[in-house]
């Protein structure tokens, strides 16, 4: 049957509330006058509410991925010992950035859909130490979108702060804040990155940093060039209500609405929503034999990854889900044609989930696949109340084995 | 007399269509789907046609500034002997952005209010190479935002091609091109940068890049440290119908809609209306009495910038045009409170330039000014309507000496 409507879930860009899309439509003001000047008053202080944080808040005009580049150049200097904690393709982008810039990477890679171990961590910097190379900054991802696992980024900047407490801790957070718990100060992150596009239900065009004072003062030192992405004219400019170059200003006016209707709602409520969605997708993926990624403890509550069974060419069932209204994300780096992602952040309820269930349920039934029609949307619907009700979401349930996928191994 | 509608009179952000507007407003698509593969193969092509060039186009997500960034760090290695052709503001950024990635920068200071010289444009590369330092690259600025001139980069470049025929001509041309003349092949221009807030009548948050084999050539050789700028990397995702990193999706959805609307009306016709738009303004500024800070041979037809007379406080007036709904830009750098500046580019016509005169007027009369009511209007129509005709704008005629501005010598 086809579907009337579009499912995008996809872990970025992520759906816009019709206010949202209202914003987007709104005339242009100029960025050096009063208006714009009133929206960072009201952007800057709701930013540091969600980041919990006093930090400095600056705001970016760029993707993420420009935002890991300013986190990075901002605060080191060529050849500085930095320790890069990859647990997937956004990881090893971090790094890579690092390396570009000239920065001297030791990478501690964790098996693509694992979280990284405090003592892991811990044990990687006592050794770069030892080497005489402690780490100036040691760079770390909250929410792998590559491989749909949270880190627990609370003990992992603890073991940082143990081992070589005058590290720069610096974390991107962009798929991950805003829809689950997150505590900037409480955890004592320096520099944490997040994106528009993500769980704040706003186009792509903007990535938001927040940065310490000891992170300010590392930049005072820091000398890898940089203009475009320098922090501290956007600091200068942010206190005058402005930018240094020409910001986004509808995705500005976007994530001004954005974030009101995120505190309208509040962020207990949306991390229990999150919550929801995300044990639902899990529960739904397996009840139809999808065999997930990521080490159940730490699955995200916003992006799941489930491997393509053995037999299945993702290319044409992806086209067909399309073609049914539904857009999902393929594996990224050495998961393409591996893994496919289901998105499940920003403007998600669990409906949603249940509707892009409904529809992966009935094409693999067209395909032929064995399917007990309604089995996925049953098994969602339970895990999702049960997650919503603060039931820790089935992190510790046994993933079941799949049916379509039968003798394939782990990546 | 409280006008009720808004006038944004600023050079960037430029007002938006109805139909750009509405473009804003779309639900989100995946960046790596079909439709977004479309939208670039709509796209690139049309920005091809409007940059007179059969190179390359690369969309990258930032700011003008950003795409200046780009244009030097693809292109140089540290060290590499660079001329910095500068003719205001945002001439010096660029300069400054390619010495800050460790360029050996030269400039070539002009003074602010004139464009370049072809001459001195070629005895400053010959000193360079009599020194020793042939120039890797030239940078120039066609369209000055900060002074209201336009450079004639024709003749500009072909002064660089026969001095230094293996130096990049590399051009910012953020806030001219796709409203005044410009031709990039025709030019043999190597590397030129524009912006989505200014003539494409788009909100902020894209820089198009038009980048020539020889410029990809020296890319490949060029050791500036980049990433997220890294042209190649946008190229290479183009060619896949997307980007390297997430684009701003909304931003490209009404680039769309506003080169759509820009190939309706005739790039002709645009550049027309511009041409009317500019000598409007300035003959109706002159009318005004304000003193034009351009050169008249080549004042912009994109923003004029005018002398804040003697007696005037700027801040309290520019105060009382907003409440009146018209929004000009202040001045820039060095020129900060000695000029204004009025933005006539992109979706603007001969009504708005006579409505924003309207409201500079009563102002004006009602701070006690000595004006002729009507009379900005009445030259600002008689001037708009000969240089739609095709007559030169008002290049030769002389500037009316200013009563407000008796005693105020140039700066």
């Amino acid at each position: 049957m086809p579907n009337l409507q579009a499912h995008l879930r996809v872990p970025g860009p992520t759906p816009l509330p019709d206010a949202v899309r209202a914003a987007g439509a709104w005339q242009m003001v100029n960025h050096r006058g009063p208006e714009f000047a009133a929206l960072m008053g009201r952007v800057l202080p709701a930013l540091q509410r969600a980041f919990r944080t006093s930090n400095d808040l600056v705001l970016v005009g760029a993707s993420g991925t420009g935002g890991l580049e300013a986190a990075v150049v901002n605060h080191l200097s060529p050849g500085d010992p930095v320790l890069a904690v990859t647990i997937g393709a956004f990881g090893d982008r971090f790094a890579k950035i690092a390396r570009q810039y000239g920065a001297d990477v030791t990478t501690l890679p964790v098996d693509w859909g694992r979280a990284a171990e405090p003592g892991a961590v811990a044990e990687a910097i006592v050794r770069m130490r030892a080497e005489g190379r402690s780490p100036v900054a040691v760079l770390m991802t909250h929410n792998e979108t590559s491989t749909g696992v949270t880190n627990p980024i609370a003990v992992l900047a603890a073991a940082v702060r143990s081992a070589a407490p005058d590290a720069l801790v610096v974390v991107d957070a962009i798929s991950g804040l805003g829809a689950v718990p997150f505590d900037t100060d409480g955890w004592g992150l320096d520099v944490v990155v997040t994106g528009s596009q993500k769980s704040w239900m706003v186009p792509p065009g903007l990535t938001m940093l927040a940065v310490s004072p000891r992170a300010w003062a590392a930049q005072e030192r820091a000398t890898m060039p940089r203009f475009y992405f320098d922090l501290r004219a956007h600091r200068d400019a942010a206190t005058k209500g402005s930018t240094p170059w020409t910001p986004p200003v509808s995705v500005c006016f976007q994530l001004d609405v954005a974030l009101g209707l995120m505190e309208a709602e509040g962020y207990d409520s949306i991390f229990a929503r999150h919550a929801a969605c995300g044990a639902a997708t899990r529960a739904g993926l397996a009840a139809l034999g999808f065999r997930l990624l990521a080490d159940p403890e730490h699955a995200s509550n916003t992006v799941t990854a489930a491997y393509v069974p053995e037999g299945l060419d993702w290319k044409s069932f992806n086209a067909e889900l399309r073609r049914r209204g539904l857009a999902l994300a393929g594996g990224q780096g050495r998961l393409t044609g591996i893994v496919f992602r289901v998105g499940h952040l920003g403007y998600v309820t669990l409906d949603d989930i249940l509707a892009a269930l409904d529809i992966l349920e009935e094409a693999l039934a067209d395909a032929g696949r064995p399917v007990d029609r309604g089995s996925s949307l049953a098994a969602a619907a339970r895990a999702g109340s049960e997650a919503a009700r603060g039931r820790v979401p089935d992190a510790t349930d046994p993933v079941v084995p799949s049916p379509l996928d039968a003798g394939r191994t782990r990546a």
